[in-house]
């Protein structure tokens, strides 16, 4: 057990730790050669252009400037200047909003780390003896300061017991105004976006099949009786598996084609040649500009065939569609009613946007749904509980006498003294280390197979079961010995009011291992994340070994979007923590304020510099986030119960018991006052909008607007460089729309439709010069949605 | 414990019982004096005069045609006789799905009665020891039937296993096939139904108070903004207790002028008087017609002020109104959306027939609804576990001691050996009797508390608690012995594990006493429940002594409605018993048989000559049942887990685990499947029925329909006797519209308005006679509707 004194070298070494990342990264970020790592926002939007091609050759790969070495930390104030509307318009809601977590964080920790400090601290240490605890129990410094040192039946107990009324209300109260304010945020900014394909659109699952009509047909048929003079068009799903394929493949040899034209550009006297062979080590010799403008060409007429052959073949299409409405309050009905006398018939719901569709889960028919989420449910039950047994299993597999039996000619390697301690004190932990990384990704996968339909969704349910995951075992393994499995048997043969006395008699002891947490994951955690040590390193050796075009470039510097999967669970985890120890160990309190303070600073500079939000859902995840804070409160709660209840305090525990059914009383109102607000979308909302888009854009052809909003990103990744390629659809039931001519990221309008009432029937390609499809690689599954609509938003705050 | 032949007995004395209530009950359905106990639903219906009219003076009340009395058993023919669209017709959709209940018991339990008889009996039997019981236990002949009879570790119990998985899925089939069914019924019967004023209203709650506007200006314009085209008027509501205090009073001397008329009519020598002291027994002696006349016409120019006040005064008007629209497409859409910004304003869902509205509870705010819920959650779990202590603290005061205490003069009395024998008897039972009675009634009231608005909402939510008091306090109370109050005391000490062991180890030992009760309880109620012995008595009593006019006889012979919170948390119960007792000692399952088929004869009969729903809910308890079945299963797989548990059949018991969740998963399915028929209305069934009724009837005035639909019953509670009475209302947004004139009960038309466009404003009575009001006190709050909708339903079966 540590002492203060053990906590405090412990903190200064993270300290020291956490300032010696900082410090790293002021240095690694002002390097030009670093530019596209550190600030690839700025790239995204075009703001920003590579600082190497200005300055000579040293000065492309470090920065000479050496007054900018003095101002190393200046990105902390930089941080912080963007006001929140900026922060929306530059990264969007989800970001700002994610934000906003670590300042409830602090909203809610601040005056709660002050009261329990100056309270609680005295009221323990004063009184004074820890001579009443068992003796196997090893006492620490830190425990004089906890609840620990409190002697059984003490009078003080109440101390305690107000304080956590008092911190219960307070979380409340901060929970409240802060529900009610993302969810104002959230109305407003729905309010105040330029018009938006989702905003009409509604996604229909579950379309009967009737004989003798394609689905196109039932469909438009059902909307035009149930909803008429509201219907606008409908955006068949088409089953593009095949297609996706060859997209993917005429992308690689695209490549291939842009790097040997380089090539060739940059030493014109030889002419670039490669072996038809295996992995081009063999075989024929080839000129490869010919030999890949030849194979693009045929894989060309293929993806017209295969094109064609989808979009004429009635069974290639869906019993899915995205169905618009000519008004928002047309889609906001149709999205919040029930269509069929079947239930389990045309179901609609809002439509995600177009980028955040997920589009391989579609077609998952409802019956089918069921089946795999039980599956689900069962799996990730048995996944939390029982994870230690198949890992186990592989660490008795993977030790040395059994690689040795596997790899009998390592056998004088392993015998080394030094390889065979390192491989000793590393093998055991390998499975483990390697199922811990790969856990993110397989949880994604389960919710992949519980079929949402929407990116946001997904990640929403995968932060959900790493939530559950953490908790079982991160906290709760943490605190009682053993792994999860064990613990649940313990739990199932124990009484349901001895489970919080177990958890609670050991919570005070285990505060030095979660202060020593906190510290570890958390500090070194976010000093680790502002380092972006791996994207750095991987964007090198890209750039050393893969680059070959400046599309590649793009596409290694590619930020991604915040880690919502697994930021937010460790987040909450925090509030767990604070809410725990706040009454229990409130010298953890100011540990916890710390990791806030800092992660806000940490996250503000990476949201505002680095990442892309791959879509954005207007905060829809904050009722988890606020349900879990209320989780955290009711285990609290329950631990400090069983706590109190193992102190003998019979006279003040039971005021305790009311407080979980308070709490449990306010999320409900909570969930029924706010929650609305994230599910569903009010028609007075929907009609305000629509009157005033009506009366400032009276002739809107909204029909052209929303033609091909919801068409599959695989048909939407054709680009036009210089020359004018206009492709032409032509759909039994829609006027004739061209499609957009898409431009750069970032600079394109809405609204560049070329419309050709009379083109002929079929796809004609349209093209001044021979068609050259170029498939933008950084991101592949929203780039054709971002050719139609700016990838930011325009928030305008309604009170001036 | 009882042998078998104890059982033997013990059946034979209660079907000797019920045999005899059976036959009393056929001895005094054929008295033409009680002939309106035992088929008022004709009476009602106006299918059925009194029999008493047309004999002479002793056939008035005795039977005297004895070939009637050879065939006193032809009810139950009868009762069969009607097919189940005629009973939907009768007695409408509620009832005829209740009768199916009963059915769906039979199909669940004969198979599995005969196969559990068939297979378990010889498995139980032949494995031949009750040996390795423990020795406290007495063992008892049904016990060797059962499953305590088979070894421990035996393999026999795969039997059981198996039995289980079978009678798992074959209920779950039969739950299956039934909501299907039921959820079908229930869509056709409304896709049948008349033009119904429902169908076009949505109740709005949480009406905003916006400072210079009215309740009905805001209304009109938030409507006439969000839903144009679509909005067509809306029905204040009125806080009009004060009014209804009127009404009772004028009602009461209306009653005693009718009483004293009669009397002179007799008597036309005599003109009765009366006293104007207290209770008429001193005071000055006046004539009582002339008396009565002048206190109702001072009475009615009270009301007039009244009546005049509330419609002026906009206080008076309640936040909540009644909102109607033209088309039932435009109440779904406006029923199932959220209308505002703030989801705790503007609330709205369908309306309750007006007759099954609940006017009271209209007006509770949205924070004081989740308070009153949260509060009423925690009553309800209190009375549930501590009902006990209370009644046990009466107990305690109820004693002689305490009656000699209070009441010295009775000691005399008391001392005397045989009333204190009785008393002591009697007296300490005596709370928990009254407690049991009033038991209903205080769920109600609870119910009530909780703010919902209709009539069948309010059943159904008295109907769960008291089905969870049942749960705890017979099933389990009778299973483990002790109070609700120690068992859950007990059960928090206990592992989650050792309480499904616990109460399953006890399960077969109980057998012999729940096979009582439902002989007890079952059998010999409702063999009660068609004597209807208590509705006779007190028919008769106050036919004697209350009595006045012919109103009041109306009123003594109202049979009310079928008493669903009692009646359908009986009925789980049985299911529960079945299912839990199938695989334990399946003998049971036989007096289980006879209790359904016997309660669905004589429900039959009552539905069809007794009662009369107040309100039609087109079979909305239905999710209820279902999902209570589901409970009962299981209950019955966990306690069949523990039972076997504790039989050591460790290589068996694990296969039962997964069961639940097959369970489970199943409701869920249900759930998402079926329920939405029951509590949303689909849009493609509301548009076909517009579309009809808008080429069946183009010029139909929808407005002058649904104008007064929704005012409060009493301020249309006037009929019109041989006198002409036209009311007129005037109201600013509405047209001017004439109240019906309403006839007797039955035979009264829809349609009957009298439309007067030019009227002078304000009320205006234009009587041809004085005005008279004769208000019918036989179903005061429904009264009123059924003038406007006839109180049947057509059901057209859309399969010919």
């Amino acid at each position: 057990m540590a002492t203060l004194s053990d906590i405090g070298v412990s903190a200064l070494i993270n300290i020291l730790g956490a300032f010696a990342f900082l410090l790293a990264f002021a240095f690694l970020r002002i390097q030009p050669i670093n530019d596209r790592v550190y600030f690839p926002k700025w790239y995204i939007n075009g703001e920003r252009a590579s600082p190497r091609r200005s300055t000579n050759f040293v000065g492309k790969f470090v920065n000479l400037n050496f007054k900018t070495y003095l101002t190393f930390l200046n990105w902390m104030p930089q941080a912080m200047r963007m006001s929140e509307s900026e922060i929306i318009n530059h990264a969007g809601l989800d970001s700002a909003v994610f934000l906003r977590i670590y300042i409830l964080g602090l909203k809610i920790f601040v005056p709660m780390a002050v009261l329990a400090l100056l309270i609680l601290i005295p009221v323990n240490v004063s009184s004074g003896t820890l001579f009443f605890l068992r003796k196997e129990l090893v006492v620490s410094d830190i425990d004089k300061l906890s609840i620990s040192n409190v002697r059984p039946e003490s009078i003080r107990f109440f101390f305690h017991i107000g304080l956590e009324y008092l911190f219960t209300f307070w979380t409340c109260y901060m929970l409240y105004m802060e529900y009610d304010y993302i969810a104002s945020m959230r109305l407003r900014y729905l309010a105040s976006q330029r018009r938006r394909a989702e905003q009409f659109t509604v996604v229909v699952t579950n379309v009967p099949h009737v004989s003798g009509h394609s689905i196109s047909e039932s469909v438009d048929h059902f909307f035009q009786t149930n909803h008429p003079d509201r219907y606008l068009c409908h955006q068949a799903v088409y089953n593009a598996n095949k297609y996706a394929k060859l997209v993917r493949k005429r992308d690689r040899l695209q490549n291939w084609l842009d790097y040997n034209q380089l090539k060739f550009e940059r030493h014109p006297d030889k002419k670039p040649t490669s072996k038809t062979g295996f992995l081009g080590l063999w075989g024929e010799k080839i000129d490869s500009i010919e030999y890949y403008k030849q194979q693009i060409k045929d894989l060309d007429k293929r993806m017209i065939l295969e094109r064609q052959k989808i979009l004429k073949d009635p069974k290639s299409i869906l019993p899915v569609a995205f169905v618009s409405f000519n008004s928002r309050w047309g889609a906001a009905v149709c999205a919040q009613t029930q269509q069929s006398k079947n239930p389990t018939l045309w179901l609609t719901k809002w439509a995600p946007e177009p980028r955040d569709v997920y589009w391989r889960n579609l077609a998952i028919p409802f019956v089918s749904l069921t089946i795999r989420r039980l599956i689900i449910s069962v799996s990730v039950f048995a996944l939390v509980f029982f994870y230690m047994i198949p890992i186990a299993f592989v660490q008795s597999l993977a030790n040395l006498e059994g690689l040795e039996r596997v790899a009998p000619f390592l056998r004088p390697v392993i015998e080394l003294k030094f390889i065979k301690s390192f491989l000793q004190g590393f093998l055991p932990g390998l499975a483990l280390k390697i199922f811990l990384y790969i856990l993110p990704t397989v949880l994604m996968i389960m919710s992949k197979i519980e079929g949402h339909i929407a990116l946001s969704t997904l990640e929403r349910r995968t932060a959900a079961k790493y939530y559950f995951f953490m908790l079982v075992n991160v906290f709760l393994g943490s605190i009682v010995t053993g792994t999860a499995f064990e613990q649940l048997d313990a739990f199932l043969h124990q009484s349901p009011t001895q489970i919080p006395r177990t958890i609670g008699v050991s919570i005070p002891m285990k505060a030095t291992f979660f202060i020593t947490y906190i510290m570890v994951d958390g500090w070194a955690g976010i000093a680790g994340e502002i380092l972006r040590l791996k994207p750095l390193v991987i964007f090198h050796l890209k750039n050393m070994f893969l680059v070959k075009t400046e599309r590649d470039k793009e596409k290694a510097m590619d930020p991604g979007s915040v880690d919502f999967p697994e930021t937010l669970p460790s987040l909450q985890l925090y509030f767990l923590l604070g809410l725990v120890y706040a009454v229990v160990t409130p010298i953890l309190l100011p540990f916890i304020l710390v990791f806030f303070a800092f992660a806000y600073l940490v996250y503000r500079h990476q949201i505002i510099n680095v990442y892309n939000q791959r879509y954005e859902s207007a905060a829809a995840f904050w009722p988890h986030v606020h349900s879990r804070i209320i989780a955290s409160l009711l285990i609290s709660q329950l631990l400090l119960l069983g706590l109190l209840s193992t102190k003998k305090a019979a006279n003040s525990t039971p005021l305790l018991v009311i407080l979980p059914v308070l709490t449990l009383a306010f999320h409900k109102y909570c969930k029924s006052r706010f929650e609305p607000a994230f599910r569903k979308y009010p028609l007075e909302e929907a009609m305000a909008k629509d009157i005033l888009e009506r009366s400032t854009e009276p002739d809107l052809n909204l029909k052209a607007y929303l033609a091909d909003a919801y068409l599959h990103p695989i048909f939407q990744t054709f680009e036009v460089e210089e020359s004018e390629m206009v492709q032409v659809r032509v759909d039994k039931h829609q006027t004739h729309v061209a499609s957009p001519v898409a431009r750069e990221h970032g600079s394109s309008s809405p609204a560049n439709y070329v419309h050709h009432p009379a083109s002929p029937p079929e796809y004609v390609y349209q093209t001044a010069s021979p068609p050259r499809y170029v498939y933008n690689p950084s991101s592949p599954p929203h780039y054709g949605y971002n050719s139609f609509n700016p990838p930011h938003y325009f928030y305008h705050n309604e009170e001036p």
